[in-house]
């Protein structure tokens, strides 16, 4: 029977001062699938390797499974039939957009398979829909991104508007996973319903600098602004060290450094791949200094989504 | 002796989602200085015409002057000595900018007679002294765009930050000023100091797509982003017709309708002149409809700042 693999990339979210509203893609690390037509229709998880078996194999309750299944229903092709295979290749809850990715991999793959009846843009609403069971909450800042590939704006829900940032800048992702687990409805739960009209003002000056500085481009502006007065002093206190691993990742030369997601993972951006290394391992020496161990992904920023591999 | 005609500027801050943070400049209205250098060391405002007699004349309280002074101190050429009159072509207390024209044509003007010892972006700070004496603050949302010309976003202010958004897009002002006051600290004592997340991250995604749309550029875009959910509902109170005078610009085919800095004028953005003139025309029929008279202005974006002239 037809079948095809997919990689979806993981995805930082949040990016300092874009909070709730600005992601970018990785090429490493990221989700793969395998899906394969059958005659007997409906979605089957047969199997996912690599997530110690934490995550459901009923196809209504995975991410993928209920993004292929929401996607195989907005199009009338519920006679199709798929098993899915599920390779996740990296670490659960760990702020870098996982369940974004899987439903990501698995909706991309199912569109290829039956010859792209949709565009990869319109594909957003059904990955959403894996967000929704991960989460509580179809975000869209983890999705717009995987599927759409470099750095993307998510600027309304009602409706749904997400924007591409085009972007020449040549920029080098340093991802550093701490062994620590932060629950994403506590990282929520202790941000404040109010900010001060100061903060908000300064976050705003921010946002507009990071947005001028990738479309520029202009690499000090984007590391001017690289900068989060609002989440990241709440947040942080939930990642030990984390105050020790930025500065280590400022020092060795990273544009900017903040939370990857609602953590407890963080990300670092650079001009090249040696900086992107040298900052990783100092930013996971930061860590060992209180005995946390970590893993570090260097990485370019994916610019081009989901790729059949 | 030697002499120099500036004009400067009005110009439009807020720009809808980015209070305190954005700005743009127009082609009309501005303001017009004459600088004359004499032997005697010192500034003196040997006349302001159209500001019925409203404006102070010492050079040390008017910020023309004080803006002239401040920048012969730091170039340490306090033995200059200039006359300057100052012509007065907008209404003040409008929300145009005018304090900012003021200064700017005079710390420009002074820069030119001197042969200029300093750029125009040194030219900053000393307009910004201006704003200190008109406004209590020195802000530079006005200061900013009348100097640089085009759009501008104050990042930060410590450092002082200013960045010019280059846009290749064709957009044409309205700007309408109904004949009513409204005093510029009650417009600041009414906002709340305190802003839900959820509006900080709306007004964020928003910000965001209005320097993504002006840089790319995307007419839609812009559009989609010309919406402030945290001071216009807030201010647009102390202007009577306010929502109906938007609608009628909106109607008109205005791409977006808001508030020039704290009013009580109100700016329109459209995508060419002759749709720029039926929006003004509609805005000042819904202001007439409750017997209030106005002022249009229809012009380009300002792109080059201040000129001789």
């Amino acid at each position: 029977m037809k079948s095809i693999n997919v990689f979806a990339p993981a995805t930082v979210a949040n990016v300092a001062c874009g909070f709730d509203i600005f992601g970018f893609a990785v090429d490493n690390p990221g989700d793969k699938i395998t899906l394969t037509l059958r005659e007997e229709p409906g979605v089957t998880i047969t199997d996912i390797i690599g997530d110690d078996g934490r995550l459901p194999r009923e196809a209504h309750r995975n991410t993928a499974g209920i993004a292929i299944q929401s996607y195989l229903q907005h199009i009338g092709r519920t006679d199709v039939g798929v098993d899915a295979v599920l390779y996740k290749q990296m670490p659960l809850g760990s702020g870098l957009g996982s369940s974004a990715a899987s439903a990501v991999a698995g909706v991309f793959a199912i569109n290829e398979l039956l010859d792209r009846p949709l565009t990869t843009r319109q594909l957003i609403p059904f990955a959403m829909e894996g967000e929704r069971i991960a989460c509580g909450s179809a975000h869209a800042d983890n999705v717009g991104p995987s599927l759409l590939g470099g750095f993307v704006v998510v600027r309304s829900y009602q409706p749904l508007d997400v924007i591409r940032i085009d972007t020449t800048a040549n920029l080098f992702c340093t991802l550093v996973h701490p062994d620590i687990e932060v629950n994403t409805k506590d990282a929520r739960f202790i941000l404040k319903n109010e900010v001060s009209l100061k903060n908000t003002i300064t976050q705003m000056g921010n946002v507009a600098g990071l947005i001028a500085g990738l479309m520029t481009p202009d690499y000090d502006l984007i590391s001017r602004s690289l900068v989060d007065v609002i989440i990241e002093p709440v947040r942080a206190i939930l990642i030990p060290e984390f105050n020790e691993a930025k500065q280590a990742a400022l020092e060795s030369g990273a544009l900017g450094c903040s939370i990857s997601g609602s953590g407890p993972s963080m990300f670092a951006l650079s001009r090249d791949a040696e900086t992107a290394s040298r900052v990783g391992a100092a930013m996971q020496q930061a860590f060992l200094g209180v005995g946390i161990t970590s893993e570090a992904y260097i990485s370019e920023i994916n610019r081009q989504g989901p790729r059949v591999i």
